[in-house]
């Protein structure tokens, strides 16, 4: 049986992204609706095991809906990985009668999570918080739409100037494992190729397909890589590749880099925060534990923290299919 | 049985939005991927009555997908309302070896192709084009998220100068019938309140929730206004409301009007639009006729066109429940 | 002689504008560095006479540079327009131990500041904070320059709904008194005509101007018009004398109002922001009272507040000149 | 005595910088306003030996003034610098009848305009087009202003970040002899520290500054690091510097890269370009040569073109103080 929930906490966990205070904000609130107290916890596991919490009510979170990164900081934490560590926690939480925990972040933090509920039967609840996408159970993490929208204005920007100079320029962006980032971006910015870790096209293949796009007319060309791709070089190694052995091209290179991760949060990130954020407390409220709140057909579901961590959400082929259609 | 499609015209129809050209550069490189030829109609049907047409390759749209507008030209047509509109319309079709159609917009749009469809048996297919996003059968019409970050962040800077000043702001977006742009707009600006066309809540209740927002500390407050709201008054009477009959604020107004329109589209609407111009041009190419291409749980789906208009897209109940859990 | 400085209290008065939070910093800061107290003032002069006074270190002042608004607040005040009320101002100073003031604000702020230090031979200090750049002894004000900005982006998002259905469009930016947003906008915007204050250009030249505009082939035009104009008559009557006087043209409106103030400032507001509050400080420390803080070929000056007041700059005639030769 | 002059040419060369579209713009309208023909030159130098020209009249610079880049493209020309290479400009520029060149560019431009004209005495005009703003006569070239914000916009975002994780950033920025974008861009940003080229602080001064900004209670900082700083190490061997000598940062590096040269201008340099083109015409008109058009004290004024290059724009010392009183 699920005992009564007077006390919520809420942390944010892992790499931040835009959208975690908005996630925040709505947890607080959420708690004060329904006349429950709630504490934030710094610096994710790290404050929980040192019990460095604070005490949140509505006001508290009062104008952080549209401020990038986290309220509460956030770190990784060894410690937490140990059983020791997590004694730690259960022992600082039991001291501050919390009830429930709300862990914002990646596939990271909720297998901390996870194993946390079954070790002591914590009520636990997941809101995905990661720029990367990569969390199965929701169309869309927090920070994705945001993150996405800085990489397009980005290649915006290089686009002008590397039509103005007729250049071929890799830009490399977030995704270390997965390329969701990269093939919407590569998408929405135009890109004439668009290196994944999910397909290996291999060195012949974007040399094929630079020198496709240069014979359909185009004097300028952009190719977005993922952090990961597979095709087994580094951005500043394709440069050199290109460099040696295609003439003809003035290649520049551009690493996005974190700036992908910050920045006021767009509509959908805050909208997507805010539901996720009542789902989530609510759902501990009903007795439920051990999920993660996600998008799922436009409405808010829940999904077994077990399964959202395993499942990695796949790469959409329709759109790789779409990316190469539009670049014919 | 359908015969061979060979030529597909593209237009753009009804009140523009930001993602039209990215659907058209969709429609134009979809076909050439095929070996299809593809005319531009300009200004909706009024341009199709004409014969106002251009053809387009696929470097015709280079550079297009990050531009608000359309470069095709958008128009209402009183004419192709009647028969004889029609029939024009379907000569120039056949005159110019038009095969098929795809028609950006919104219902009334989608209203005349559907009933030029059932006359002359012509293949049409609808890509939702609106920031009002009240269209059934996708979650998301082109321009609508767009639409949202621009109200989003123009609420911000009021925020700031509400603050500053301790001032009540009514903000006027669009939506004449229904009130996706303010809810959603409203939830992730914070509002204290939203007024939308599906929910008359009377000025009792607004009135309440001033007063409740005040006893809860917060100095300013913003209210978001659909233009079609049912509260029975626009929003200068509001203003005028709220001075007569309660004491104390420091009220101002502001119609953000049609700036919502433009700008250059988010990248969600970017490869939307993308998505959505491969699947319209393959299915009419797949002997499909009369449908919507629409997006349903992340995926392209087909919804008739006669559903599409009919259904109206619902207020997200959930949605309005989270924005009265967030001004508790 | 002036006396020694050890303690010096910041506020903003009128019209918050962007960049005023900045300043705020600036000056907490530079007190810091001189080993001085700072303290913050509420809401401009109603929080002097009120003593509504907060102590400000260098840590209170984090992460303001980049936000809109003022964290200090600000207002209007009837009752500081009496000696009563200065009188009350000046005892709460004396109360707190405060040597120097420093006025963040535009001409009716600087006015009362003026007066203030003749009556009571108190130092004060002027800060040129308004959008509307109406100030002698400085080529720019604090918040003007994102306010043009603010206006650009809104101009070019309206530009594409306008080019999409050959509309003729009325934007109303702020500016009363003065036509330096309209001017500078407009120039940047494209806008076909400007309508400003200092000009009456009467409704034959607008007339005149949109038919040539249409002859050059322009299919949509954009009119830029300053709420004070002279041409005696308002947007919305302006559209309805072309409607009625003039076939042919499908006419709107917006009005950008509000959001106009806000934002997180430009580099060049948040630069000249922290420029304007050291030599504010500094310039106290030497001595120096009733002048205003400017820039002037790139440089920081003084100039005493009754010149700033009086003189209202200019509308820049060679601008003007440009923008007749851009619409030839 | 000069001749009359009936058609001018104008090019853009070296870097692209935002701005350029808006000042060819302005070329070109303002040959139109004084009955003048005009041509654009592709490709720099390299378009102007291959006669590489294109007629612009005031239509076909629609819509360009909010286009980052260069609608004539720019490169750099070896063979430019050499006396047949300039012959051959010179022969293109005989046979196509034109009799005035406006060079938009930084001083590698300016100094083959200087040297043709010296060859062939043939009228030329220069427009500052860089972001390094390192131009002696004006001050403010185009593009810089644009480049700030785009600068200032990406700190602001990895300020998220870098707080959420109190983490330290060195941030790399455009400037390889002069620190102009990292000093304004710093001080805009809020930086801990900036390193330029025109000055050696040594590494003694940034263990210094960064550990008496971490005694204020700073958690996380903020280092902005021009390309070209004399400190002697680059961005990531500063990284490694800190890290195996200062213990406890946990420090991440971010190279802004090419998304600084492009972007849609700002207000500000949009206005700029639209004078600069006005007064570069008009100059050539009243017979003057050999100068570059530049922005002082808020007026158009011409300086010569060889004290443009010679001068350099010197730190403003002033700012390096402010920047200095800020991280007290």
């Amino acid at each position: 049986m699920s005992k009564i929930i007077k006390k919520i906490g809420v942390l944010t966990s892992g790499g931040d992204s835009s959208g975690m205070n908005a996630a925040i904000r709505s947890v607080v609130r959420t708690c004060a609706f329904h006349g429950l107290e709630c504490v934030g916890i710094y610096r994710g596991y790290e404050g929980l095991m040192e019990g460095d919490f604070i005490n949140l009510d509505a006001r508290s979170v009062k104008g952080i809906i549209n401020k990038g990164g986290t309220i509460l900081k956030s770190a990784r934490s060894e410690e937490f990985k140990t059983k020791e560590g997590r004694q730690k926690a259960y022992d600082k939480l039991i001291e501050s009668n919390v009830d429930g925990l709300v862990v914002i972040g990646g596939d990271g933090s909720f297998t901390g999570a996870m194993i946390f509920n079954q070790e002591f039967d914590f009520p636990v609840m997941g809101i995905p918080g990661t720029i990367d996408n990569d969390i199965f159970g929701t169309t869309h993490t927090l920070g994705f739409d945001t993150a996405l929208n800085t990489v397009v204005e980005a290649i915006d920007k290089i686009r002008d100037t590397a039509s103005s100079h007729n250049r071929l320029f890799f830009i490399e962006v977030m995704g270390r494992d997965v390329g969701h980032i990269a093939l919407n971006a590569g998408v929405a910015g135009g890109a004439e190729e668009i290196l994944i870790p999910e397909e290996d096209l291999g060195l012949e293949r974007l040399e094929e397909s630079l020198r496709r796009s240069r014979k359909s007319g185009k004097s300028s060309s952009i190719v977005i890589v993922a952090e990961g791709d597979k095709i087994g070089k580094n951005i500043f190694e394709l440069k050199e590749y290109v460099d040696e052995n295609m003439s003809g091209y003035d290649v520049r290179v551009s690493v996005l880099g974190h700036m992908q991760r910050g920045g006021s949060p767009s509509c959908f990130d805050r909208v997507l925060a805010s539901r996720m954020g009542v789902k989530a407390v609510e759902s501990i409220l009903e007795g439920k534990t051990n999920f993660m709140v996600g998008l799922l057909n436009n409405k808010m579901e829940l999904t077994p923290l077990e399964n959202a961590i395993k499942g990695k959400s796949k790469i959409n082929l329709e759109l790789l299919r779409v990316s190469d259609i539009m670049t014919t």
